[in-house]
């Protein structure tokens, strides 16, 4: 069995790593046009080798690029016989625009999604535990072959993960606002901190500050390719906001302190980790 | 020596131990309205006897309440000969709300904000060490006796707090940026959550979802006193956010990614916590 892993990043890299070590393949190639993490990858016994094209004879191929180069490589890869599958964090986007450059989506296509970004990225960050107990969603299309989503999800559950199938649509309005807006509000919100503010930075500042370092590539990606429901939840997001604004301006304590509570209640019992 | 503590919570009751701990005092009394709360201070140590009101003989008086009443407990005890100081997260506006009341600032009152804030409250979650290496600020009025800030300063770097001094007004500015804009933001992303949004929570919603479980009370107190700096803070994230929502929308990938990347810049060489 071999596996072809294009781009051998954080994700990718933990893929291949976690993969080896539970022998679900047995021979692991990387396309990676970084040659720095090319290195790297093969170094970190992550890869065996790092070839040019993916090899007509693998038996899977892990689409682990950012989420805007997905739709071209399964066009790329429209007629490739082995199991392809993506981790981009967008899924109806993608799906689109395959349809639209072939007029079909390939039925060994399995779109997925896990849910474990890091800020940390590149192959050194590489972990084979990463989906530990982690979800992974899979977006299956019409036409999705139903053996190559069990051979998908079977190779998830080995690594650990959870797994749950979407609609792809309703995959990126629920993403949306659970990852895609809070990334956006906190990289609005430092664009105002000078140097001055960080010995000033309490719970708040940290807690912005961490997912507002993350990729900037990979991000102007997403929201693009996911504009629609981001903007959507976006623009909900700035009327709550103009309300809260409002009642803090008339200094309506009460209303305040009941918006704040019903925040709150709105976590459900999440622990203070 | 004796410290009397207005509120035996989180942040008063984890002084007091702290200070008992390091024999800065030998008495500890505490003023708590709550009947449970009363209860626990005692059973756990915190203080050796709960008052109804401050005793003169008090060489310390911490008020720990929430921001909104240490202007009223300063003016109370404005002819206390004691040493009074609080850690209200405001303090421009306690200042002016004491000099409209009393026509002066009392000379022995040493307003503090110490950054130490958790989602937990109460007196069990009092911990002898929750200002070890967390900085503690003054906010001295002119009037302030030097002897009664030198005397606070000392008390907080027993605790193991790093300190520092700051005009009132400079101190809102800035906290009304790293501190209090990052709750108002995290309260308002709460209130579109819906239960089923629970299972899709990414590190995104996480980070969000942590500094927006914080308290209601005390969070609408300090909106209220802090309104100003909040909201002019939060226009410029106001448009700051129009910005970038303008570029997603007209698929200006490389300005969002610049914005991203300035974002990323901007928070400096923190480590991701």
């Amino acid at each position: 069995m071999l596996l072809t892993v294009i781009g051998t990043g954080l994700i990718g890299g933990s893929f291949a790593l976690g993969a080896r070590t539970r022998n679900l393949f047995q021979k692991f190639l990387g396309v990676e046009p970084n040659a720095e993490n090319a290195d790297t990858a093969v170094r970190l016994g992550i890869v065996d080798d790092v070839v040019d094209e993916v090899p007509p004879d693998s038996d899977a191929v892990l689409i682990a690029g950012p989420s805007d180069v997905v739709a071209d490589w399964v066009v790329r890869l429209a007629d490739h016989p082995g199991v392809i599958f993506d981790v981009g964090s967008v899924k109806a986007a993608i799906l689109q625009s395959i349809h639209r450059q072939l007029g079909r989506i390939p039925l060994r296509f399995v779109p997925c999604h896990p849910i474990a970004g890091r800020e940390l990225s590149g192959p050194g960050a590489a972990d084979e535990d990463l989906f530990a107990d982690r979800l992974v969603i899979q977006t299956p299309h019409a036409d999705t072959e139903a053996a190559a989503l069990d051979q998908v999800v079977y190779w998830w559950r080995n690594l650990g993960a959870r797994t749950q199938v979407l609609d792809p649509q309703a995959h990126d309005e629920v993403y949306a606002l659970t990852s895609h807006l809070p990334h956006l509000l906190a990289f609005t919100y430092l664009q105002r901190i000078e140097p001055a503010h960080l010995d000033h930075a309490g719970g708040g500042f940290r807690d912005f500050s961490r997912i507002g370092g993350s990729d900037a590539r990979m991000w102007s990606a997403i929201f693009d390719l996911n504009k629609d429901a981001l903007l959507q939840a976006l623009s909900a997001f700035e009327s709550d906001l103009a309300g809260l604004r409002e009642a803090i301006a008339r200094e309506d304590v009460a209303e305040v302190r009941r918006l704040i509570g019903a925040a709150r209640a709105r976590r459900g019992n999440r622990s203070d980790d």
